[in-house]
């Protein structure tokens, strides 16, 4: 990721924080004192955010010193020493809280992405993430999504098109939205449609849309859907995934399966900081 | 709430999503097309995030109309309507996502603390929230604490005294760091410390801890503790305690429980909108 | 466009010009000063801008009055009356230069836009723009394209692949560099490869780009690329293309002509308030 | 310039390019994968812009290289090589586009600057811009003026003293004009006068303006106001120099030549980088 | 004053002082509950800042009223009722204390200057101010200076050239850095010398300065330099002179005197806000 | 201090200055000249910034080096040469006025606080600040009222409960408010209740405040109050404490006086930079 694309969010964390300053280390801790601590993971998971780690100390304090065993994407197991940090002891002290709380937030997230992935494993399908993001994380954790092996739906309102059932009640019907879309829209995007049932879906595909979403459809439902489509565009099977059988999706061969609970219903992954 | 306290993090929310302009919705959708959507409960809990919910739209649109049933800290249940949104169509899907998103996630964690302070009903005790929120969001996850029925602990390090390990051993032990808060911290704080066995918690209370945080002891510990203090400080509860029998540490006497886990392991609300 | 989207360049336009006040303003003007002032084109052109016109005054008083005699895309003539502002004097002339500014940059790049587009009329061809904008005002610019009856290609690097000569390199070739975008970005996105000859467009073609652009090709050689790609992929023809002549290109059947000298070379439209 | 009055345009152009990421450059460019390329100019010009570009990678990647060939101010040829870059291949493609786009915006205005100061070499007359600049540009346009041999005008409403028609009205005429500001301008600053014929530039010079600009006269109209200031204030003339004769307007003696069109209606100069 | 030249200062004092909530006013004041306050003097002095002090609670609350008895400029007498501000009491308690620290900074700088004012008065001489102001407060610290009768000097670095003795150093003498300020800056600017003893002051003349201040000079000295200047040049009297007997200056003909106390070394005006 | 604390003061600071450039300085001051300056104590007093004089010059060019003779906390007396400040003459130029005029800003406020403490030297008590504080240099300023030896109040409103009058009027009574404020607040502060007479004291007291603030009392009431109140609360003497005999009130055996004017009517200590 581009430092660009993530400092601020660091930055107004650390001042989320530490506010108008960390009374307790101010008072009880000398500045010339230092020390060494270790990251520690206290459950199994998927490491991710080693890089956001490291930025809170860079913005503190550059001479605090991070040595990671591990990087992002690596599987972790309880106990295991992902890695080192040493200098300051006021800084460490005043960074640990936000680098934490960033490190769990996202493993939690490439943690349960990942559980997703390997559920599927030998089928080509690919899991994406939806926009039931953290307000104000979503950059990091799409990225976290990317690092636990599933891949990213569009960013937001303005980087894809998806037709959604409100959209086709303005414009009228699906064939018309899609026309509109393909009218005005950038030629760099697909357009993507969301359907409730197999008549939506044969209109979505007379009208020549690029993607079709498959709502909380049945089972067998979504599968007779992705035989009318047949190859001619690319099949997202959606609503509480996260809570269905995922192998019986893949198996009718969707191409896709999106799951907001990987952004919004994780648990954080346990990590602690264990000074020396 | 104060609006000027969170009204910059929805506006960010906002711009997060919308980017460069709502591509489909500008499409698809006229200017002088209007809507009604219903604000539905799609799960039961307590909810919490109506202000900034209706804040999400007044930046966007100052003429859209929002009528809430119920208000923060209701019980939901699966079904109920919470709301009503009726304004332009344009408006109203430019801010849907957003608005479920921070309503979805500030219910659940009131409905998770909700969960655990009904557990204590009847015991004279407070369960409060720790540092371990998401970033950025501190101020709207702790005010949804308030609303699910628990309480604040120190907002960040700037607000509250809370002598830890690493910093006892940094000012050389319990006696000394207390000693030096004492000294230097404003009068209106009081002066915790983080103690993880007996004879610690002994040296709190002879250095004149204001508060004494017991730390991922078992039972018949705290036990002991509480009858060691005896009430010359106040005693604080902690250390995975989202997974423990909280009515047995209630039961033991002490004054406070704290559980990382209502704001950094929650599941977000189910709600959705629903256009008419 | 979404007032959020554009709201803060208007502000920060305004914080430069006033900085710490309009001193000639305020020495020689009473604060009970009223005044009418008429928008006048000077020169002829497509108009472009009135929202951000509206909004540098709203912003600066809520109280002036606006009423346009035009919109966004209508052709004016020199001497047309394009609306007429009325109010506070003070006002007025605070906001003049900024309002005007906005207005004449972004007509100006709406009418060189409307001019290629009329060149083709007939043509099933789109005119795009490209990321040669000026610094902070894509957004306005990629917008006053469209009201030139233009379209938009990708907004930034975010929202669109676009794999370019050196990308190819540093990938190995042209089927690699395909390869791993189709395997890693978001499935909503197009996959456009630049060429700059005929033995690229057939490895894009056979590589599976979606988008082909043509970089600085003759004639003749777009024509084979043409013929070569025959359907398979959109094309694209782009380089100074400000400068050649559009209808041969368009008449060999490249879908999208890229012009960056629209955005980047144009001449502001001359647009003047004349007060009554 | 000084870094702080420019560095954050940089940062926010940066923003709007890379967004949430820079997709095709992460996909296909390995992290470790170093290149070389050359910034040439592709038309003749004024080199103007070297240290925002400098900046521009400097924000990216500190260890991104940058070697001029020319300075701010020296004549270009097309075809010459301007400088050379190289360090990480995925941080120059980055920073490309964005420092390109300011490099080749700030070229155009000194380039175009310097053409209009070289037709008056041998004059003593400065070649002055105004404020109609493109908006959150302004400081760095009028560099780019000073760059191309040309002087700045005041910088916006708030450094310094501008009476226009308006503001006569305003006043009452333009002796109690002048008198308002005399009695209340920062004795730092001069005090200029808008006129457009000769009975207003007689009401000027008694009110004892410092400057006294001529709007849209006529040649001869200038030669008598020339005449009848004699040397009493300064004399600028104003009103689409860029479309007149120069070297007539600067043999009848005045002293400053201000022109809109350099910084509203250039032609961006072609410059590009080439990768090795 | 334009509001979008101070607003930005009153928010960020409002988060300054607000935080993440104002603890007292949430747990103790109803919502519903409505008072009245009276805005009183304390002590005797020159009132200032009405316009911020309504725009603290406009940004709070809309529906907070308030009116003045007295406006920016008017002399109060200690228990004066400035004004009355009704509305919730919640919101009149968050803004209470920053909307008085505005009111009694901004009335002891208006209080001050007014004093150096009336000593002065019959002489035709200006009181200025100087860059020795409150960081991030110019803006409206040279404001109430107006407000109290004063004038402004130049408001920073960027909108007056004053040459000081590095300058004069750094350039060579007197002379050449004249020269070089005469022949690249803004025709709209005066240029100033700072001299410091009868020979500077010479070369200042000669140099061609427009304004030459005298600082920290002797009685005697400073009135030969004005008989030296004789006209030609402004005379501005500096160093020290909140501590000077300002008549004798003024009696011997200096045009500005510029004190550096009035804004960095006041008493705030005493004033309270009292609830009925 | 945190520098991320006041980091953006100082960047604003120097923007507030610089504005679009220091005009004198680029013009006369060429890029190779390099000086030395001292910094010199004009008036005794005690030393407080020099971690802030220190920033201003890192942001502005980091090579400038400053050396400093004196810690923040030591008395200057007047002739101290407080260090030394050498590099760019352009940089040393630029930086200079901002650098001093927060050196002069808070070592006023150091002074003058400690002018306070050592008043009341060999008494156990505490002085302490107020809110009332510049607007937007509250943790400077209170950073200066601990170097000068003083302690500090709250910050905000948001981290000390401080019941006024108006919430004991809300509320209903001081009993109920003190009740409220119990059952809601962070168990991690204490309460305060501000009194003006012994039947306030009394309520306060019997409600279980925890400290007891006697406001614009006279010295017998205050006795009597302190004997009252006899150690079961804090005792905060308040009011217009700056004008009292501070021994006297000592004496009484309150435990904490706070002083307003300690932060908003102080005098700045006179510092200058004097170059070689």
């Amino acid at each position: 990721m581009e430092k660009i694309v993530f400092q601020n969010i660091i930055i107004e964390a650390l001042k989320e924080d530490i506010g108008s300053g960390d009374l307790t280390t101010n008072m009880c801790i000398s500045d010339e004192s230092e020390s060494e601590a270790l990251i520690i993971a206290k459950d199994s998971g998927v490491l991710c955010g080693t890089e956001v780690f490291q930025e809170v100390f860079d913005i503190l304090d550059k001479d605090i010193n991070i040595e990671f065993n591990y990087i992002d994407g690596d599987k972790l197991n309880k106990g295991d020493i992902i890695g080192m940090v040493w200098g300051k002891t006021k800084s460490i002290l005043k960074g640990e809280r936000v680098a934490l709380n960033f490190l769990q937030h996202l493993s939690g997230i490439a943690t349960i992405t990942n559980k997703y992935v390997e559920v599927l494993d030998g089928y080509k399908i690919k899991i994406v993430d939806t926009r039931k993001t953290t307000p104000l994380l979503r950059v990091l954790e799409k990225y976290a999504v990317r690092v636990g092996g599933g891949f990213n739906h569009r960013h937001g309102l303005y980087d894809g098109i998806m037709i959604k059932d409100n959209h086709i009640i303005g414009a009228g019907n699906i064939k018309k939205a899609v026309a509109l879309a393909k009218k005005n829209c950038p030629h760099t995007l697909k357009i993507e449609v969301e359907t409730s049932n197999l008549e939506e879906v044969k209109q979505a595909l007379s009208a020549g849309a690029d993607i079709i979403m498959l709502d909380n459809m049945s089972l067998p439902e979504m599968k007779i859907a992705v035989e009318l489509i047949d190859g001619k565009a690319l099949v997202e099977a959606s609503g509480n995934m996260g809570d269905r059988d995922l192998k019986e999706v893949a198996s009718i061969g969707v191409d896709i399966i999106s799951i907001g609970s990987i952004t919004n219903s994780r648990r954080s992954l346990d990590i602690s900081l264990n000074f020396k």
